[in-house]
């Protein structure tokens, strides 16, 4: 959906940083980005574009899903929810507990946010392995909601993160392919 | 000068969380804001009047003040600098350390993305004691910018935040004061 020219100036904007955070991994760095608000204004237009008239609510993940999370639920006039990690948000809160490679991870709603029969957008600035993105999905189903899409900016495609979220029945997009 | 109309529905929406983190402490839920878009909007505009033509730059300090740093930066039309805890940015980045109640903390930034010269607002979304902001206000002095100015959805009166950063000769605004 992105225009070729979009996707040509994201790819010269994001840093790939060699060996970070371990040894072996190139890690994507987002944050000029934000450094040039008309490009942030065009990532906004184009993530806006996938999900007008097809959501109720976005889900924004902690900390970098934030960032173009609550541009997206403002333009598109819909509320925003944070899914934080365990123990930031004060009680009562829904939680849903995931692997990682080492020991588990949880991460969290604030009860009655997330409403009943709504279609929700879960969206994240990068999808590698897709362990967080489907525990944001089992958060957001086990209130009674429907996950309707989930967007990227990132996809990091050997790492299969779709294959993980097909079960959700749910559109998936990612600006970029890496 | 936000309008009063303003402040009582912030006051309205934000929550009170009694005895959260610790006993004897009152949270404050800032989270239902971001339901409510228009509102969002309204505290946007507030925050922006506050700063239009007296920055050059604006730091957002991880994770809640990136929820209206980057709409901040983004109508004032400056770029937006993410000031994360340590070991999330890749490098080179340049830190600050930092006493907490127990043990410290250390925050970052990419280096390069703050320029010499540049007056720069740090945002957060509460002033408490003011250590993490005044360790902001730090970070970027020692790039060779200059903080020009704080802004702050909440400021915690009682725990004398302003007074910390008194020494930056800046000007300081928090919409609520508790």
């Amino acid at each position: 959906m992105a225009s070729q020219e979009l996707i040509r100036k994201l790819e010269e904007t994001i840093e790939n940083v060699p060996d970070f955070p371990i040894p072996g991994i190139q890690f994507k760095d987002i944050s000029p980005i934000f450094l040039n608000p008309k490009l942030y204004e065009a990532v906004i237009e184009d993530l806006v574009a996938f999900s007008k008239g097809k959501v109720d609510a976005v889900c924004g993940i902690e900390s970098r899903g934030y960032l173009f999370g609550i541009a997206i639920a403002v333009a598109l006039e819909v509320p925003f929810i944070l899914i934080r990690k365990k123990g930031k948000l004060p009680p009562a809160t829904v939680s849903e507990k995931y692997d990682l490679e080492y020991g588990s991870a949880e991460i969290e709603t604030r009860e009655g946010q997330i409403k009943k029969g709504q279609r929700v957008l879960i969206h994240d600035d990068l999808l590698a392995t897709g362990g967080t993105t489907e525990a944001a999905a089992k958060l957001v189903e086990k209130q009674g909601a429907k996950v309707a899409q989930f967007s990227f900016l990132i996809g990091l495609t050997d790492l299969k993160g779709d294959e993980k979220l097909k079960k959700f029945d749910a559109e998936i997009y990612h600006i970029l392919n890496y």
